[in-house]
């Protein structure tokens, strides 16, 4: 399988970089059509691998596209996720080469989505057309299921896996939108935090006022909101916050391994962060806190006058942005109530509070041991040499717990990118090793199943 | 005399109008030549009233101007202090009628600098010129040192002050740049509290870290100058900084008897200012709190990203505006070193700190059984029925405090604006009652000396 990819290598590459030349920038209005355009290049590309039932579904936004083969009798059913959509490019200036116009050099390919998603999706099309011409035929049904929204947070698409879990149903869902440990070390990832971002505002008088006049009488909105903000977490780094722990697990033995056998090398961090030391909550590892243990952060705030210069007033209002990250059975509303709850009580005299929602996700956790994750580790160790790690996530793809949850079926991560290959940043690329590794990987898969 | 002044009111509201058409804006560079404009302007009106030795002293920045008449032989001298710079006129759109054009309506003038300070420093001029006419003499000495920086922190004037104490010595300085408390209520001011401003800025890493790789292990700067700042009160309002209390005075029941007679209506100001409550240091009243007490107030607070939206940081930066308000024996050199220390003591783990200094003014009291204050109650007493009351002062005129610790000198600040004239506002405008009543009451105070 290994030469006949090799074979091919030169011709795959050029039908990526043509999907890559179409800027698909789902953010931004002035690029729908791309993004349509991006969504019936592939529609095309599926149909050329012997793809049947392809379907654009239009949304409010951009479109999701359907595909599936379903002629390999008793046998499973794999669902594959990605999305041809992309990040915004600036800044323009720190690209070497326009990120549009895909290069290849150091045996890596350079343009915005190489790696995230469009590179790692193509995967599978070139995996599936291979073994189509070798042996006629395929050793599972496939279901395709692709969007152009993942980059803006995929407003469309949970509703419409509730409305179609018999047509996507599947014996797993498999995703390449993650990485490798490092060059040579796969990593299937197991886990993933969910999330949750609120805004506070607190507001204490009409108007600002001058700090000569009445300045030791009256409440002041940056004082008021700073006493809120400082009951969060206690001496010990754990959130304050009554029930916040609800549905939290005490990590697993056999989860606390996953975790330490990643590697996390603490000196190099504190150095390359600027940091001059870890900070966190009190009994666990700084590779812990980031993966299995839930946080609450302050990601901004702001009130009164913070220009150049001074001007002497008595903030009126102030506001804070504010996220968890969740894990375990944490459920974002639940928590979002204990929030609330706990401002109103810890507000002080003259603080008029206002919460709201911003953002929610659900956590989701996956079994190493799950069966269909347990092949995937055996098409990886046999192309890469070494069985992947089971890394634990720290940022949320909140997609992965609704194809989790919805479906019933276990999701495999299977990256094939590495953690530096500049996703949403200027000069993104994905290595050529991974890229052919990647199409193997998965065809050993297709048959281990 | 009150008649005499009835007969010449049009003619000085005449003259007034030149000086309120310069556009003598001392903060912006693009008036510079207006500012030396005005100090001509005056430079000659008090060559036309009999004064000598007239002086148009050119600094780093505006001009000062010393003109004086020491005929009076065995009689005490004053020194009028005033400024003849005003403030920004924007928004422009909200004046009635333009700034610059002067213009009389319901018994009051409008113009920028009406009240601050042109017109009252006005009344002096004509005072004088009155007395002249009258008498051929002045029944006291006089010493003019009137300044075009008062608006912008008055940089120039203290060294100038320094330098010249023999020539500036006097028996009392006359400031009128303050207000009665109310029409008919004369006030002489006999407190004003010191400032000190500072920005504190905290860094915890390098940049912007994402808060889903590594939230729940890093510092938040946002977080530490939370930590920081909460420290600054305990839970009685009271400020938390060791020795910060140093110098300031338990209040002598004589004083609070003067606050007290100040009014304050508590339940009004709270709708006015749409406060749920007064808020301050436990044992001490509202009125008392922004008069003689200290404060410690955070004027402006940011860090993260605080935008529209969303942005999952873990911010790197954040920063506080922060100042105090003195009274008594405090010295903000002192304060300033101890707050420095406490922020150094109540950084938590992994945030850099750095204090800077922004403005320093120390408080000033006096004492109102002073004959020179007791006088000028007379002259009130004489023109407005009613003894003025002493209230005292929440902001700071640092100048005050540099000419009675420089030349050991009584201060005597006789208002004879309103406190509603709208100063630093669009609208600016002076009371004609208290431009005839501030004329009268300045002759009685020189005759009375």
């Amino acid at each position: 399988m290994k030469e006949y990819i090799e074979q091919h290598k030169e011709s795959f590459l050029e039908q990526l970089k043509e999907l890559l030349r179409i800027p698909s920038i789902s953010a931004l209005p002035e690029h729908k059509e791309d993004v349509q355009a991006a969504a019936s290049w592939l529609a095309k590309s599926l149909e050329d691998i012997g793809m049947e039932n392809i379907e654009i579904i239009q949304t409010k936004g951009h479109p999701i596209l359907y595909a599936d083969w379903l002629h390999a009798e008793e046998k499973p059913t794999v669902l594959i996720y990605g999305h041809y959509d992309v990040q915004p490019i600036d800044p323009l200036e720190l690209w070497e080469t326009p990120p549009f116009e895909p290069t290849i050099r150091d045996e890596k390919i350079y343009a915005r989505g190489a790696t995230d998603d469009k590179g790692q999706m193509f995967l599978y099309l070139k995996a599936i057309e291979l073994l189509m011409k070798k042996h006629g035929t395929l050793p599972v049904n496939i279901k395709f299921c692709i969007e152009g929204e993942e980059e803006i947070a995929s407003p469309n698409l949970p509703p419409y896996i509730d409305k179609n879990k018999e047509k996507l149903a599947a014996d797993a869902v498999l995703i390449s939108d993650t990485s490798l440990i490092d060059k040579g070390q796969p990593a299937i990832c197991t886990s993933l935090r969910g999330a949750l971002a609120m805004e506070l505002k607190v507001r204490t008088a009409n108007t600002d006022l001058h700090s000569g006049s009445y300045g030791g009488a009256v409440p002041n909105a940056v004082h008021s909101i700073v006493k809120i903000l400082d009951t969060f977490h206690d001496e010990n780094g754990k959130i304050a916050v009554q029930d916040f722990y609800e549905g939290v697990p005490t990590p697993a033995d056999t989860i606390k391994e996953e975790v330490a056998q990643i590697p996390f090398n603490e000196v190099k961090m504190k150095q390359e962060l600027g940091i001059e030391d870890f900070f966190g909550e009190v009994g666990y590892t700084p590779a812990e806190q980031v993966s299995i243990r839930p946080t609450l952060e302050i990601n901004g705030l702001v009130g009164g006058f913070h220009g150049e210069g001074f001007k002497t007033v008595i903030p009126c209002e102030s506001s804070a942005k504010i996220s968890c990250r969740l894990v375990g059975d944490q459920k974002p509303d639940k928590v979002y109530e204990y929030i609330e709850r706990h401002i109103t009580k810890n507000s002080p005299i003259g603080a008029k509070v206002e919460l709201k929602k911003l953002i929610t996700g659900d956590p989701v956790s996956l079994d190493s041991n799950d069966p269909m994750i347990q092949k995937a580790a055996d098409a990886y160790e046999k192309v890469y040499g070494v069985r992947p790690l089971y890394p634990k996530a720290g940022g949320s793809i909140p997609i992965v717990e609704v194809f989790y949850r919805v479906l019933n079926t276990p999701v495999v991560l299977m990256g094939f990118g590495l953690p530096n290959e500049n996703i949403h940043a200027p000069n993104e690329h994905f290595h050529l090793e991974n890229f052919s590794k990647g199409i193997e990987t998965i065809c050993e898969y297709f048959q281990t199943l």
